[in-house]
């Protein structure tokens, strides 16, 4: 027994060795997939696609949001502008409501008198809720989602298209962000963001632009009070949790910004990290779900390894 | 045109009159259904069936859950037992792992010295993980599911069933409650208990008993600081949530039971409902999903209007 344990480990070893495919190995738990993950697998933030934000209180730490040019340019354009010229600093989280979204913004928004100008950024933008599938470099997954023909991941984001209609769109997942809109579809500017907190409401696909995605930091959204009136808003004004202030990372001084980098999902081991959500092999689990939806699989971050 | 529409006026409320079905009438939005139900589509809380959950926070407002005994009825008995006897009085909140649990119960289960005694409920329970397919009242949903065959709604709970294999399940939807279990699947005992606070983690499906759900108060628990240890435990005991005390309607005064009643889910109000939630009729929407998904459809809660 022992004999044939040692051979087995020094074979392992020695597969490891030569980068053996998951295939011919043991398949790798969600754990393993990370820890055997190389510095291949893994991406630096881009700087002038992300955005921290710090809100008032504060025991909450920064919120990393990664923006989505890709899907969403001009809102993407004007929100670098709003954040470049401080229009988010001390604003407020105006609206939390549970399993659906946190929304900040200004409060006076809708007021002539009291509202926030908006500086040199957009009053209004062109709707951009989906964009041409061809050419888009999706990992798609194989598994069947009922909201659309075709789910997967471009940047790191959770997509879905249809190839009849031939768009693909960003998808309402958990900690998801999206620019707030009235009736008008090109009511949106991204001055008024959201973010999802709650089961994906994948209902919205399609109906609003999705400007990127909360990376790091989610929960000090996520854990908010909830709003008492109407749609999650809260009903007195101190009841708000304040923004201290958004900083897209470019404008940060590199010390003060976030030592993380991001799991790619173009690769092989991306693809291995699903594999392993759908055929669950750790001992707890007793059946395997055999199937992984695009809101069900969190793009790891880890600390930064990499020199760079 | 002020001529016409007096007319379509009269005869929309003569067609009201004669209960006219759905399909005959515009169809109605979400909140149409809701408005237009009748006392029939509601139904009172089971007293031996709802568990009321006082956090220790004065802040927190009463969470109410709905227990499940079609689905686990060894569970459902041994936490009607354990609350009945007091057992979660002054317990905790112990881990609020962000997108996922919040989970309650004895700090001190594993010591030996500390562990509160389970007075006469049992120490072991055999794992109620699904139940026959065979005449389950199920109101299916049309739509496709990735995760089962066959989804929708018993008793007001979210399910899925698997003809072939013959068997049906609680699904784990937002605010769904699961009795903790180790590494046997006997080893839930329901002392141990959590709520679904994040998207859907549909793969724990199958592999935990479901006792229930949260039908009011879930914010409670989804907005409380998210424990900093592995998988969301708090680092600290004074981090932890008190519970004041659980108690079981059955056992509590009348003039303090939640006044609230629940929308059925086995009429054809509530297939009105999902099909509004479907096929979204509010000017807001541009894009109708066509599809809807059995996480996505909370079942309404209204202040009681029948007496009784």
């Amino acid at each position: 027994m022992s004999f044939s344990r040692s051979v087995a480990r020094a074979l392992c070893a020695a597969l490891a060795l030569v980068a053996v495919p998951w295939t011919l190995a043991a398949p790798p738990t969600v754990a393993e997939v990370i820890e055997r993950s190389g510095a291949a697998d893994w991406r630096p933030l881009v700087p002038a696609d992300t955005l921290v934000m710090e809100l008032a209180d504060p025991r909450s730490g920064p919120i990393v949001i990664e923006l989505a040019p890709r899907f969403a340019p001009r809102h993407v354009e004007n929100i670098r502008t709003l954040v470049h010229e401080g229009f988010f600093d001390g604003l407020a989280v105006v609206r939390v409501q549970d399993n659906y979204v946190a929304q900040w913004g200004d409060p006076d928004a809708e007021s002539a008198d009291r509202a926030r100008p908006l500086g040199t950024a957009l009053r209004k933008l062109p709707a951009e809720f989906s964009v041409p599938l061809k050419g888009l470099p999706i990992t798609r997954l194989p598994d069947t989602d009922g909201w659309a023909p075709v789910t997967g991941f471009v940047d790191g984001m959770p997509v879905a298209a249809d190839p009849r209609s031939g768009r693909a769109w960003l998808t309402h997942c958990y900690g998801m962000v999206g620019a707030g809109r009235d009736m008008a579809v090109d009511s949106s500017n991204g001055s008024e963001l959201y973010a999802v907190i709650g089961q994906a409401p994948r209902g919205l696909d399609l109906n609003i632009t999705l400007v990127g995605r909360v990376l790091q930091g989610i929960q000090a959204l996520a854990s908010l009070p909830r709003g008492t009136a109407e749609m999650g808003f809260y009903a007195q004004p101190d009841q708000r949790g304040g923004i201290r202030r958004v900083r897209l990372l470019a404008d940060m001084p590199d010390a003060e910004r976030p030592a993380i980098e991001v799991m790619r999902t173009d690769t092989a081991t991306w693809r291995a990290l699903l594999d392993a959500r759908r055929v669950r092999r750790e001992e707890w689990f007793v059946h395997s779900p055999r199937h992984i939806n695009v809101c069900n699989a969190t793009v790891p971050v880890r600390a930064k390894k990499s020199s760079g």
